[in-house]
């Protein structure tokens, strides 16, 4: 059995619990939180400790998998867990990954232990789609589409702005520019082309709901550069929106082998729950970290690095026979 | 340079020919064949030599890709090239791969060399598909749909036909089925209900058409269990569609993470010329074996084994920065 611990239990903690709940091969023998551990009811009947008693289970865990967020947990958290601890990480600040990636990697090779980092969908499985689709097709063009899903950062930022009370961020990816590319016309496409974006806004009664209209949608960086369709709608039902948690998202190769032929490739998404895929994503790489630790292998890797059989608790002879 | 010898010159040996030429980091010290080197004329001016000349290449050739069929070529020759070289296979024949696997692994580790096999979209980039998918969303069921394309041994079993001069056959996935599985229905489907199969025949002019098209209809195990469409045409109506190369597939993966969150993973190809795409993969694998040999490893490996870091000519930093 794959001695597993959860660090951090918010939405994505929770979807690494159930995870690792149904993965025969995995124990977990606890869930590590800031909070205080008896107000902690999580979804599977897993032991909870206070995260300043994760020093007493050195040697008694085969990795952590950490569900922090990227702005400010595991930048600050991960290097001194991998001194005592295999982990696995989703940090999806892809600006910061090559400075995330060195930092651990030096960490990890001077303590002996092993990380897996920018786990989850994207980065994660559309990296490697990304990867493997510009490996295979190398004469041509990528697209990565994103939603129907919640933006967090883009939420946050209409919550900011005076007079809101609440607010949700639809990501939607644009038909028009999905079909194009499906059409392998390699149009050149810049991410405000690829995406619209909805806002539900809920504000106070003396609100100037114009004003607020006008400044989400000239906000720089988060707006301005995007077709934005802001909706008026009363607190409850913001807060109805944000119980769901569903996402997804288009990665796309298009491209040539000859000036005849040419070919699409596409990998697609389409998930109920945005953490609880996560999580179980998160699962898989924590089972690959566990074994290949286990051969010795050290430092800090990415899914471009892990032969994708260690993901899997069948047998490489059964992946042979079964899945080849 | 990746110094790379391409044996066998037919539609897949074409492909891989243009792909090595587009390749930067690849040379290619030749094109080995069964034929007469004087009678063959590439798609690009590499040299060209008889298959019995590869002897004087050891030492000279980092890998060879194999560019034979999975019937009789592969079978009976790989083991043999693996004794002086690495090689890359396209070895489709599933039911054989654990066999054939066992018996390269062998020879491979007792040579020192390195053999990549079931390389290709299907096996190969689709069994990582399913593989992936299944460990990342283990609770759930997986779709392989292959096509529209042509199937060369349908297109045999017509052409074996008393009467029939010509033919060529179609495997169509079904868009019921296909919506079926895309709606998360997670039905139950054998292979006949997930495909139709259109066949183009040309007959002689005293054939007994009724008899051809129920011969068609009622073969055991290539058209019985399938809805079978027979079309009769002219010879040079089949010979023309015999020009175009194109196939495609999807793999699906449905399943759940909680009763109430289902998720949707889809992996879907179209190809215009399946050779000269499963010529890129093969060369991008070829890739992918020439380094890990020169890192020491050795024996057989599938797509399964190979991190994906390998197969790009990108540099892990690069990959890092720009992929992820």
């Amino acid at each position: 059995m794959i001695k597993v611990g959860i660090v951090g239990y918010g939405n994505l903690g929770r979807g690494v619990t159930l995870a690792v709940n149904s993965a025969k091969d995995m124990e977990c023998v606890g869930i590590f939180t800031r909070r205080d551990p008896n107000s902690l009811i999580p979804a599977v009947d897993f032991p909870v400790y206070s995260i300043e008693k994760l020093n007493d289970f050195k040697g008694k865990i085969d990795v952590l998998l950490l569900c922090g967020g990227s702005a400010t947990d595991l930048p600050n958290t991960t290097a001194n867990y991998l001194k005592d601890f295999n982990t696995v990480d989703s940090f999806d600040t892809h600006a910061k990954i090559p400075e995330y990636y060195s930092k651990l990697d030096k960490i990890a090779k001077e303590n002996k232990t092993l990380s897996a980092i920018s786990i989850g969908w994207d980065p994660g499985v559309f990296s490697i789609a990304r990867m493997l689709f510009g490996a295979v097709l190398p004469n041509g063009n990528d697209y990565t589409f994103w939603g129907r899903g919640v933006s967090q950062g883009h939420s946050d930022a209409i919550r900011r702005i005076d007079g809101v009370i609440n607010a949700i961020q639809y990501t939607i990816p644009k038909e028009q520019a999905l079909e194009c590319v499906r059409q392998g016309k390699n149009p050149t496409l810049k991410t405000g082309d690829k995406h619209l974006r909805e806002c539900f806004v809920a504000v106070k009664p003396d609100a100037d709901k114009a004003l607020i209209e006008k400044t989400i949608k000239e906000m720089p960086n988060y707006f301005a550069d995007y077709e934005t369709i802001v909706n008026f709608v009363s607190d409850n039902e913001v807060k109805e929106m944000q119980k769901k948690l569903s996402h997804g998202g288009f990665v796309f190769r298009s491209g040539n082998t000859t000036d005849e032929n040419s070919h699409l490739l596409e990998l697609s998404l389409k998930l109920d729950s945005n953490p609880e895929f996560t999580g179980s994503v998160l699962t898989a790489y924590g089972r690959a970290v566990a074994r290949m630790a286990k051969e010795g292998v050290t430092g800090c890797l990415t899914a471009f690095d892990i032969p994708i059989k260690y993901l899997s608790p069948l047998s490489n002879e059964q992946l042979r026979a079964t899945l080849l």
